[in-house]
């Protein structure tokens, strides 16, 4: 293991996100000087600041750390992806920790953020674009810090999925193993020429639907902060938004049925973004995941819809919708299906008092999650594909079992037995640190239910944000003790990661030399 | 299908049923003649009529339904297994309900036994060895059909062991894929001359366990008609009991510890024993599942006594125990550990009101369960072991994806990519069918909590029979309605059935000619 070159890399690491904290110090330098908005000049000082500091930490790391190597093996590759993401996060709460010391701001938010836990957790919630959030009377946080929160969603989505489609293909079960038979670019034979190219053109794409979600919504009458702040946390399927009511703020039928298409979109593999800039419609249409994906959306919003029908509930903006219209309804209902499913989490009901059935539905959906390559977490569409069609065939082997049937997907492709072993260890995973995490914030908090417990673990594992009960969609992760934030750290790095690259840092067999 | 062939087994099967119901009958006339015991002047008369109708259907099944057939093929095979316990549950509850009509007793035990749905819940809880009941005031109800109630318990644990580890080897995932590289006797070419010798085998190994227990319970003071009852439900892991006290009823330390054992026993591959009466331990000691199981039940009866060291608690029979010793803890969490991961589930102590570690272990072993070969329920041991031996490899493969360990079991039999995917298929679908159990009952008992409705499905699914909240420790299922009754007869069936049995009755591919 040529540690040395994956310090070098986290340097360089280092010095990219402090140049991006930099950029906004100039944001919020120009809003304080320029607007006269007053409240920015703490927030310029304290991004400028953290910008140094970094920077020079990054600089300082880089240059220690030359090597001759120029190629990272794949055990480097594994530790090289994990670390950056737990020292990323460490980087970017760097300005809120600061904020916090030189601001004299003296609400809960500026308070919470005094705690080294609080500014990591809310940080690595961006970053793993989870949207959990430990801060509330967000309105009290000036527009300058909240941007560079939305901004923590958009790098680490943005670095999802370049990580997931372009580089990590080479490197395991959550990339090759599924893209392998229709991912077009990367090849097989692990780093490549292709990386960069794909790449740069997944960054166009993402960068693009950011835009045209930004400029929509400021068509829909969001202020541009907002407007920015809100579609970064949309493509990154991350959640943070910019009030606590979250997207019911603007009481905008358009705004939500803007963030409803682009949430679905964050939700697909980007991939098929590629397909459709080359003007290969068939291909999205043919894909046996987005098929799937479009299928549970539409089930699952429909049922909900009828659940709902009648009922009375809270939207968190505190408004009340008494017997529910079927308008109502099916809006609130799709809103929600797709935030929950796609694991991006902005609210716009208190779906904590929605019927039994709608709040399964909600909970099975983000176990599933949205589809490979994407921004989304969860298991993955294509995955739970994956593991009923293996469980479907391995009932009709109970009768037949000299009978074996390919699985085939819609574009041809045939999932192996090695590929399917793999899928459904991952989806057995994912359920036993589901259990894992909901009993061990149990034992960490004796105050908590089940139901607070168990959709803690299920919220951050699968990246989703908001759970039920006291982590419920007007609720937030505040009052969690140090060790149970840590604990809910570590399902956020598992889930973004998808398990094995941070599981095999455990394993024995991997630190050794072979 | 040959549907006329399995019509004429069943009618077997009624009349073989009769003839056990006969004998009861016989039973309960001398101890209301001989013994003077008047109570079971009713039960008399409701077995002998019970007796007769049944015996009487089955001669009229059995005769019109001859068939020139000699062989049963696998699809009829698997069609037989699922009806007999199906159809078997309906004979055995036939005894409780013409009790209830012709009895005069006014307690609670015997109105609940005039509801259809009651009885049937209550005979198939037993033949598939769960012990969920749905009777109160089990004092109140004559011994001579407790008696019978403890018997269905014996006789499905006994069909179960033949079924798994004599029959199915012949059938599918439940049996061959686990036993055909260590079971003696039947090899993998189906049907086959040995199984009639291998059942008999297993039926007197069976039958003289069951009698050394029921001799030490009666050394231990229990009467005569207690010790067999107990040790009826004991070899069965069913946990019927004779009292709503359960097993604390006898405030017995050494019956406590005969239970303990003979349940450790009762949840071991019934193979075992037959390498124990040749001799040969040291095929006991090698054996991986073996291992495994003991292991899991002193790690986890570990943990457990030390977390209850000094906490108070009821025991079932209502004493309190005020300030735990480690005497008491150990033995407490010793019977309740062991009770519930064979899946029997008497209970001494009121677990509801342990520390959230405890239940959280108890509820895992619920899922682990007994080895396969026993009469336990759950996943299975070796199923257990082969999911985490699999998810481990694939972290291996993250960083090393071309180097494929064989996986091994103690004795040298190799877990190929065929078997590891049927077992983690298998384990997955227990995940998925506790989850829909769990929503269905909570969709159809809006008063239970996610407590209740989690446990109850867990409990039945993996046949143990007591969970947490209402149907805990010392609580029972009569609350519940006809229709969640139902569906948790259905989970029972699944569970005991070892799911696919049943799940491929559904398939589409089973029905068609092939």
């Amino acid at each position: 293991m040529n540690m040395k070159f994956v310090v070098h890399r986290l340097g360089l690491l280092i010095l990219a996100l402090s140049g991006v904290i930099a950029l906004h110090a100039g944001i919020t330098l120009i809003r304080w000087q320029f607007m006269g908005l007053t409240e920015e000049q703490d927030t310029t000082a304290a991004l400028a600041v953290s910008a140094v500091c970094c920077g020079a930490l990054g600089t300082l790391i880089w240059l220690t750390s030359k090597s001759k190597a120029t190629r990272l093996e794949r055990r480097e590759a594994v530790v090289l992806v994990s670390l950056s993401w737990i020292i990323g996060a460490a980087v970017c709460a760097v300005p809120y920790f600061v904020w916090a010391m030189i601001s004299d701001n003296d609400h809960a938010a500026r308070v919470a953020m005094e705690s080294p836990v609080n500014v990591y957790f809310e940080s690595l919630s961006g970053l793993t674009t989870t949207g959990a959030t430990v801060l509330t009377e967000l309105s009290t946080i000036p527009k300058g810090l909240l941007l560079w929160r939305a901004t923590t969603h958009w790098l680490g989505g943005l670095g999802i999925v370049v990580l997931f489609v372009a580089v990590l293909p080479g490197i395991g079960i959550g990339g090759r193993r599924l893209f392998s038979f229709e991912a077009p670019g990367p090849d097989k034979s692990g780093l490549h020429p292709h990386i960069r190219e794909t790449a740069r053109t997944l960054f166009v794409i993402y960068s693009v639907l950011t835009a045209v979600l930004a400029v929509g919504l400021m068509l829909s009458g969001l202020s541009p902060m907002d407007a920015v702040c809100h579609s970064f946390a949309t493509l990154a399927t991350g959640g943070f938004s910019t009030d606590d009511a979250s997207v019911a703020q603007y009481n905008s039928g358009a705004a939500m049925m803007l963030i409803i298409v682009f949430m679905f979109f964050a939700g697909m593999n980007f991939n098929l973004f590629y397909h459709i800039s080359k003007g290969k419609w068939k291909k999205v249409i043919q894909d046996t995941e987005f098929r799937a994906y479009l299928g549970i959306v539409v089930v699952a919003a429909t049922v909900v819809a009828f659940s709902l029908v009648g009922q009375t509930f809270n939207l968190t903006n505190g408004r009340e919708i008494t017997n529910a219209s079927p308008g109502d309804a099916a809006l609130q209902s799709m809103f929600t299906c797709i935030s929950i499913q796609t694991t991006t989490g902005f609210c716009t009901a208190d779906f904590d008092q929605w019927p039994t059935l709608a709040k399964s539905i909600l909970i099975a959906l983000t176990f599933i999650g949205g589809c490979a390559g994407s921004t989304g977490g969860g298991i993955k569409v294509i995955r739970i594909w994956i593991v009923f069609r293996t469980m479907f065939s391995e009932v009709d082997r109970v009768v037949r079992p000299n009978v074996i049937r390919p699985l085939r997907t819609g574009e041809g492709g045939v999932v192996d037995q090695d590929m399917r072993l793999a899928v459904i260890s991952y989806a057995m995973g994912v359920v036993l640190l589901f259990a894992a995490g909901t009993i061990t914030i149990m034992l960490l908090e004796p105050s908590v239910g089940i139901q607070t417990g168990a959709t803690a673990s299920l919220a951050t594992l699968c990246t989703t944000g908001p759970g039920l009960a006291r982590v419920g969609a007007t609720q937030n992760y505040a009052f969690f003790g140090d060790a149970s934030k840590i604990v809910m750290c570590v399902l956020m790095l598992l889930g973004r990661l998808e398990v094995f690259a941070i599981a095999c840092l455990f394993s024995p067999h991997f630190w050794r030399n072979s």
